[in-house]
């Protein structure tokens, strides 16, 4: 117990070594046309963070990344991609993995027929932006019967009823944790440094305090490394 | 003339000194709602090359910039905004200018009704997208009865009849050149450092070769200083 105590001590790193994490970052473009697109604030700073600091506690990282402008983490295997359908695809060719965690702002819904031309009509336009639904990263991959990882953890972004939103996405979504941020303008979360999240969980929910996104990152880490230390390698 | 020869060539950077150069670049971004927004696929490469060009030439200028991940021209007074009407109004704080070049690729239609809260059904997201013209900042200027830049630029980024539709855009604008290119997705323009344009005018048309957008820079401010040294300062 001593020697182990030491062990960890000496190498607090190596919390997920033998593991393969599997991290989502980053917004993704839904074209409209060959140059217009849908996009979303997110900046991959948090998803980012995470994969550096699964890295660094000794994982083998892929990080899926929509558009960011953020560099490569040493030692993360990085594959970039811009629609949801792309991450999805290179999600499921990444598996099989320990852990799964899906920081990404997926686009819920992507243009039904996007233009192969610019558009030059607002009517045209218009008609162009009619929606269907994107494929739901993180419930396909929670409620896959082969090949799910053990540990899921989602992400919610939310404006308001934060918490609420969560709990009812955990379920939804059959993931086992939920991250959930308030991203509302005035937080200035999106793009940010900083963080506030709220861990939701069949357990409960627990409240982090103000954190930057790297202090985040390296807390949930760690909080995982303990959960998937009770998962076989 | 021996004299004046020398100095062009001890200072061919002051062709332009003594005038305001204004110059827009980048895309612009029109919220859906906190999170989600229509972008498209500027770089401003092109823009913040020509804002750069025209400090080198001697040029006071002002550079209304969308959202782009570019550092500021050494020089250039750069003033960041997001969408469309934002841009319009520091244009128009901007003025007077003797030369105006809108390289920017402004969103022609923005969302009737940006939400407050995060969307969350897509029935709400199709509704949402309604969408409404933007303010044609191009057009505004060139049709100004006071406060006219007697040389007004616009850029014309096309995806098939590229020399046609300008042609349509430089009578439909009132400007007085109209730089177009093919901004196909195999061109590679969008995002990259190569352009190939043609210039349109009412004189006529005149293609250059496929050049860096530096050159292309370089070029275009010589041409219109030889134009604004017609004009009186």
């Amino acid at each position: 117990e001593i020697v182990a105590a030491v062990e960890k001590l000496l190498s607090p790193s190596g919390a997920l070594s033998g593991k393969h994490a599997l991290v989502t970052a980053g917004p993704t473009h839904e074209p409209i046309d060959p140059v217009r697109y849908i996009a979303n604030r997110s900046s991959g700073k948090q998803g980012y963070a995470i994969a550096r600091a699964a890295a660094d506690a000794g994982a083998r990282v892929t990080l899926v990344s929509g558009p960011v402008d953020l560099p490569d983490p040493p030692g993360v295997n990085v594959v970039r991609v811009e629609s949801a359908r792309e991450m999805l695809a290179a999600v499921e060719k990444a598996l099989p993995a320990d852990i799964g965690i899906f920081a990404a702002a997926v686009a819920d819904w992507r243009v039904a027929h996007a233009g192969e031309q610019k558009i030059k009509k607002i009517g045209d336009a218009s008609s162009a932006l009619s929606l269907i639904e994107n494929p739901d990263i993180l419930a396909t991959l929670s409620h896959r019967k082969e090949g799910r990882p053990p540990l899921m953890v989602g992400f919610a972004a939310e404006t308001e009823k934060v918490i609420e939103n969560a709990q009812q996405k955990l379920l939804r979504k059959g993931c086992d944790l939920i991250v959930a941020n308030d991203v509302s303008t005035a937080t200035g979360v999106m793009g940010g440094d900083q963080n506030t999240v709220h861990l939701v969980s069949a357990a409960g929910v627990e409240t982090w305090p103000t954190l930057s996104k790297t202090e985040v990152a390296r807390k949930l880490v760690e909080r995982l490394s303990d959960l998937a230390g009770a998962m076989p390698s």
